[in-house]
């Protein structure tokens, strides 16, 4: 074992830790309280696996999982943006870029340069993974919302054009869940939980 | 897409959920709150990843990462069992059986059958997979604890020969990373965090 080499890894993997204390602004089922980025990244590896059978593409399942895992990394730097804060966005791609030198940069030079590939090419959302892990990144909190009665978009008072609008990228990664997804969204848009224009 | 066979999917989902409420002993790091299982497991996911290199043995790693997401679920219906509560441990085995009929039957017949199986080999802990795993299983908590003095030793008055044969089975998973392991604990033993007898 090369000791310096583990202990970047372990200095790394210390540094996740935070993860757990970045919190998003969906809440748990049960209307529970707000969830975190790692019961968030936890959540959609598991989900690619499960309904891996639904995407449009062939994708390779390991990298997909570990692009989720660690896809929130930044916001231990670069806080989280809400999907609807359009104020935030001007200036989200800076700051996390800041964080993954940072971040990534605990880890030994080869981990460091594959899991910032990694990050980009989630961000990116070109390839096959990339587009199937964003597919969960929607998937996952909107099942949270809907099991809540919508709580996290009446409390925001969001309407149905943003709410399709966040979503639409999910259709790049599975036609089958993109279809449940606009059921899902036009059902809690007849309920009153997402505001009809 | 087969509707009945992905709302049991979802179901299971939206179960798996409740994970994020079963609290460990184990504190995040920075002396922070209690860690829950689904943080427990996203952290272990991406050490498997990271650390697959120290392995005694070449193993599956999307099978690795999907065994450490999966291995506490049955957490939800049974709790957390402190690793060194004996009276508790008397009648885990029992608890987490039904646990996991009730919850891995959340499934379609073919991930049921093959979560259980992903399961129970971790219990087993025979395979290169379980092995690895359960290095990690071991491993993370101690990384946290170890970055807080040992409170979690300190709190509990755990001995010595108990936090040794906790971890004892690390070193079937990985020499490298027991080495490890054994100095740390030494450390921590000098440092009277851990009880020397």
């Amino acid at each position: 074992m090369d000791r310096k080499r583990f202990e970047k890894q372990l200095a790394f993997i210390l540094e996740a830790d935070k993860e757990k204390n970045i919190y998003r602004q969906t809440h748990l089922s049960g209307n529970g309280r707000r969830e975190n980025d790692a019961e968030h990244a936890w959540h959609m590896a598991m989900m690619i696996y499960l309904l891996k059978e639904y995407a449009n593409d062939k994708f390779d399942v390991t990298k997909a999982m570990m692009m989720a895992l660690i896809h929130d990394i930044v916001e231990i730097d670069a806080g989280d943006t809400y999907a609807y804060d359009t104020k935030g966005a001007e200036t989200q791609k800076e700051r996390e870029k800041c964080a993954a030198d940072r971040i990534y940069g605990l880890l030994p030079d080869d981990q460091c340069n594959e899991l910032r590939a990694l990050f980009e090419e989630f961000e990116a959302g070109e390839t096959a993974e990339a587009r199937f892990v964003k597919t969960m990144d929607n998937l996952q909190p909107l099942l949270l919302n809907n099991s809540n009665n919508g709580a996290d978009w009446r409390e925001h008072n969001v309407s149905k054009s943003k709410v399709f609008a966040r979503h639409r990228n999910s259709r790049l990664g599975s036609e089958d869940i993109w279809k449940y997804t606009e059921e899902l969204i036009n059902e809690n848009v007849k309920k009153g939980n997402i505001k009809d224009e």
